[in-house]
């Protein structure tokens, strides 16, 4: 099966790690061998991932050295990518046997700039600060600051992806045989201006949704957004609260989920799934196997 | 003819402007039309770059933020090829027709871990200090530092380039048509380690060298080594200062040009021509297309 694994900003960093080179390529690690493990099994995987903790680091990094002026998103988006694609090929390389190519593509991704997401930033970057931390940088850097778990987050413009731009040169790869990891980070997002040029903006694009964007566009079987919990919960944090196992896009979309967290896992599953896929999966990174079999983590399918 | 263009840093950063966003896109649209010129003329171009102020920036950027570690070279690299090809990538397109397809891709590159380079690191990084700033750092940072042209900048270990690990997938894509965008700031310098799997290194490579490897491989014609100088000179900055217009490879290795700036660029056309290469060009970014014509820079070639 074509199968596009996106694996999430707390697959890549736990929870609370410091985001250090050495963290990341302890977890890349993790990543590495789950996604080696489908691979093995005889499917044809493209990896996209998150960058929420990196490209927020990179712009606290840039803010911290004045002399070389203010990188704008997009740039630190494709910074990101380079860094953690780079980590993903590397210790992905390291599992898979010789011949079997692998191959990091930077990924651009149109989004209309009337898309109303612009008037509501609403994408969480970079580490949670205490309220008053967050007020200071707001003043200071004119950032958007909003509540993230009891805590607060810089937030960012979060517009709906329209076109991947590398599609035509993914096709090729995947068809070639080629493990391909592209749309990091959402993808970097570009918009038309009025000559008629691309250039970058301001936003991050959610990359649950550039996978599945990604995963219909190439044809793929299956999505599985994998990160560190067993899945998607009715009544999540109550005494009632009950993992989905399976369900179909249009009964998954009459619930309502955390815009922060399950929110765009559960809205790019069903998309995925309406479009043409055959199964979404949520879930476990370390079960990515099972999940791609309908055993673990939440399944949305249409039967 | 399939041609490799590789664009110094001097060609993405005029010397002494600062190193911003806009800077650098504004020379990446020049560059762009350069590249745009040799295909608009029917040639296959490939296109590299270098990274040295980039990579530098963004170490010096590291270093200003506490909170998240040190990042090790090969991690601050692949950030500036994720960075620089973006830029190219973008501007690139702007100008191509629409269908013509280009791909940026992450290199890695394979040293030898016991390289002398790395007991000797001879390879500028970063932007220039007075000698009183770099003993500072040098102090401060454990850097080891040189003298580049009256001033001082970081010194860090400049391998050869033994293997691109993503060669065969570099063919395939030059071979269905895509322009690509490789082998950026010389590669992510990686070596095997004494378990067999690889890792990145504290190094640099040359991404002339880099790329006349890129170029021998990929069975390129020619290799353009495109800066903001006519080419090479005899006798340069004296009185009989004489421009090479045509050489062969053997005659230009009689002569000693200057490490930091002629001296790897001269090396890689000679390596490349000696190595089936049927002509290795250095020369302005602008007169590219007249360079590969032979009627500008300086030619390295057999006949």
């Amino acid at each position: 099966m074509r199968v596009v694994v996106a694996l999430g900003g707390n697959a890549l960093l736990k929870r609370g790690q410091p985001l250090s080179a050495e963290n990341q390529r302890a977890n890349v690690k993790i990543a590495a061998k789950a996604v080696f493990g489908l691979i093995e099994a005889g499917h044809e995987v493209i990896i996209s991932h998150g960058n929420g903790p990196q490209v927020g680091l990179l712009a606290l990094q840039n803010a911290a050295y004045k002399d070389g002026g203010s990188f704008p998103l997009d740039v630190l988006s494709a910074e990101s990518v380079g860094m953690i694609g780079y980590l993903i090929e590397q210790e992905l390389g390291n599992l898979l046997p010789d011949g079997k190519l692998t191959a990091t593509l930077l990924t651009q991704i149109e989004v209309d700039p009337d898309d109303p997401a612009f008037g509501e930033p609403s994408k969480p970057i970079g580490p949670v600060y205490s309220e008053e931390e967050a007020l200071r940088f707001a003043a200071d850097r004119g950032w958007v600051i909003g509540p993230d778990g009891g805590k607060f987050r810089r937030m960012v413009a979060s517009p709906i992806p329209k076109r991947i731009f590398e599609i035509d040169v993914i096709q090729i790869l995947v068809d070639q045989g080629v493990t391909v990891i592209c749309a990091g980070g959402g993808g970097i997002p570009v918009i038309r201006r009025a000559d008629g040029n691309f250039t970058g903006i301001e936003a991050v694009i959610d990359k649950d949704r550039a996978s599945a964007l990604l995963a219909n566009q190439i044809g793929a079987h299956a999505l599985l957004m994998l990160t560190d919990v067993d899945g998607v919960y009715l009544d999540w944090d109550t005494a009632k609260q009950t993992l989905i196992s399976r369900i179909t896009p249009a009964n998954i979309r009459k619930e309502t989920f955390a815009s922060g967290s399950m929110g765009p896992k559960v809205e790019a599953a069903a998309t995925f799934v309406a479009h043409g896929g055959t199964m979404a999966g949520i879930g476990r990174l370390e079960e990515a196997k099972l999940i791609l079999e309908g055993r673990s983590g939440t399944i949305v399918a249409t039967v």
